[in-house]
């Protein structure tokens, strides 16, 4: 699985220096891990005053290095170093074994549309009316519920949940574990008990999402849980009934988002952080981790704490907090002092 | 799927205004999207001053509307609209497909008790001596150990996994990915090392429970942690050994209950709160979202906060926190006017 | 499964006291619990003055009643009456029932390799070249994927998900629900689109772990996530790529902890707390529950809070927080009274 070097730098969109496009590239590995053969990539502040160190044969970085003749190695300059690593880092990740087709040991209903170069896992049970697009790989023990749509190219890891109804589109991964198109959390108090409120909606995944593992994600009340093109969610993040979560957000680990409330493109949510329902969350907002978002925020704005605050305030007000018992004596003796000068006023 | 109105209005035990009993509708949809034929649902309250703007045949309200001849559309009057709407939307919900008995591809141990009219899906594993109750339907690849009980018409999602020796109630629901009876997080320490402490007792879930995706309820050490009837819980709950939990009792998403912690009936514990072990919280306690409890709460309360503290408190010291920065500058300013002045004393 | 007295006398390396080592004991159960022919422990402190009351024949205990003439019963006297408790509670577990060898509704891959006695549980699903040691049972319908290596007498509960190239150790424990070696969260910002990293490493997981359910462990970038010996992780726990847990470590509930951290050996992270990226936590570290921890941490630290602080700082600002609107008030009346005095001036 070799790689000449000018073909890498093409794919980089690069540019190359000192090197030689005929040379062959192994593989890829870190600054300090990589052995000769190989390319490596100069993204760390700490890496760069010794470019010269690495034992790999060529390095992907930045332009800063462009008018550099103290740097002996071979370059493979990019604009944006870390994307370019991790396009160089796709070319040498192992492709998927060739398709299997479907496996004795899955379970496939009645009308489902199987497309071409397909691989369903053994323990994969699939159920009626689904749709599975080209070149998607199920793997084991995944369950598709009815009336499922899978798009193309689409990876699914073992032991994840679709249920029925939902729709998934083209060149989305998802986890393990991840359950997509539960319940969403609807009861009506009745005295005594709760009525459970049906959720007939569904979840919509758009293209180029990135699941991680465990998350859950609930259908609708009505109409679509809605998770637009190219979001990425790390673990164990939760997902209400109704929320729309805009294209390109980022959604980091153990986050939960209560039902309804809808955020924008390019947004980051930061680990373990919560936002209540029916919020509006604006585009391109940043949530840090562990904050409680309570009310609606605008476009840009950058928030931490709980609750939320802007993040500017939220570093200041984390270093008084501990100082807090400080503060509190202060307080005391200044009161004591001014007792003291009111009773000889 | 049909429903005739008057049908409707007698499954409520509503009264009908405006209408014909014997007219037929389609089914159910929120106020801006339902179609003629359709019956909606007034509980929002920026609905209540536009009825007469939905495209549906009939409308579910409450009592405030019983004399109001401006309102030309047909209403179904009940004393709770939210409870209404959700009887009214399980009528139109879907009935589950015919029993499919046990599937070819599911696996059933030994001395297995089965009801009548079961589904038992593709994938599925039933240990030796379980007792499946009737109308039970479990979904695709879900696990029960051995000697599991279930009661009748409890639905249980695919993926799930149901350890030995654990006791479901009938007309449970547990959605995908959910735990039940993997062990209390017990280990003594003997020098370096932790011991294990065996779990040796059960998970017991009462009827009438609904538990979300990805819980995880761990069994006792000794005896049962116990789900008791009507308890709902959200995805991403946790509930660790000796847990009680009271009836009725709602557990929001990602909530975490630490061992032996005992809750009262008619509690509503908000998303991402955490109580800590061996506390006892009353009946009708509230919990706020993040709060983080670590003593036991009488009947009533309401908390919020981490340290949990009085709800009306908090809602107080949210609003503060933001200005610390600015009142640590204010005593600082205090202090040095009163310097000022002790010096001129 | 009745033991002698002598025999638990011997395996807890304790001493008897009043009592026949010929003696045969049933079972082992809490104070209160406990019917004569068992035996039970005193640890909790409300037991420890009333040891004359359970209707046990033996009771495990601490060395404070090795001269307790007072004490009737039978004692089983040892260092450490919890570790105690624990092994004879570990003598009384019923035994796995014997090898079942691989059901005939699993499926293993191509060139797996098989240990002596183990218990391949129907639904498991094993890749290639994956290696299982002996005495390992795998419950039913967990996947492992191709190319993991499993060591000896190591238990995985039903529903598990292990991905290709993971190594396990000896005697680990896995409960349900959770994931080893999902993809760490590694994406490039590239203009408006993100670029997935993979993620070529792997997840070690050393001797004698337990994971607790639900649990999401990512494989590295480059390299290992590293689980090392001893550590035993509670439900719901989530560990990033790279992330290292040092030998005996312990992380409580719905703990999430961020890339590229370390953690020393003989931590505790307690529930809901959230670890930074790339921190290095030193050893014997304690982290409160709900902790958000943003900087390293040298040996032996107590930590809580968010941002977290030392915990005797936390315990005192935990008090003074839900006091805030008092003190707020005090500096208003102060900068009154302070303002009136400035006028006279």
């Amino acid at each position: 699985m070799s790689r000449k070097l000018g073909e890498l730098v093409k794919h980089l969109n690069g540019k190359l220096k000192n090197g030689d496009p005929e040379m062959r590239i192994q593989g890829i590995a870190p600054f300090d891990h990589a052995q000769p053969g190989w390319i490596t990539f100069a993204i760390d502040k700490k890496i760069l005053p010794r470019m010269n160190e690495t034992r790999a044969d060529a390095i992907i970085c930045g332009k800063q290095f462009e008018d550099r003749p103290d740097i002996e190695k071979t370059l493979v300059i990019v604009d944006n170093p870390y994307a370019g690593f991790a396009k160089a880092a796709q070319l040498f990740f192992p492709p998927p074994p060739p398709p299997m087709g479907v496996h004795q040991h899955a379970t496939v209903g009645e009308s489902v549309s199987l497309g071409k170069n397909i691989s369903i896992h053994p323990g994969v049970v699939i159920g009626n009316q689904s749709s599975i697009g080209d070149n998607v790989i199920i793997r084991a023990n995944t369950v598709i519920g009815d009336n499922v749509i899978i798009g193309n190219d689409t990876l699914i890891y073992p032991n994840v949940t679709i249920l029925d109804n939902c729709q998934i589109g083209s060149r989305v991964i998802i986890h393990s574990g991840t359950v997509i198109g539960c319940d969403g959390f609807g009861f009506a108090p009745d005295g005594d008990i709760y009525e459970k409120v049906p959720q007939s909606g569904i979840v919509r995944i758009d293209d180029d999402v990135e699941l991680g593992a465990n998350n859950t994600i609930d259908r609708a009340t009505f109409g679509q849980t809605w998770i637009k093109k190219g979001v990425k969610t790390d673990n164990q993040v939760h997902i209400a009934h109704n929320v729309v979560i805009g294209e390109n957000t980022i959604l980091v680990a153990q986050v939960g988002i209560a039902g309804s409330a809808k955020l924008g493109k390019h947004c980051v949510v930061a680990g373990q952080a919560g936002l209540s329902g029916h919020l509006n969350i604006g585009d391109h907002v940043t949530i840090g981790p562990k904050a409680g978002v309570a009310q609606s925020i605008k476009d840009h704005q950058v928030v931490s704490g709980n609750v939320a605050m802007p993040h500017q305030i939220w570093l200041k007000v984390q270093t008084i907090i501990p100082k807090l018992p400080e503060l509190k004596k202060q307080i005391a003796r200044i009161e004591k002092q001014i007792a003291a000068w009111g009773k000889t006023d």
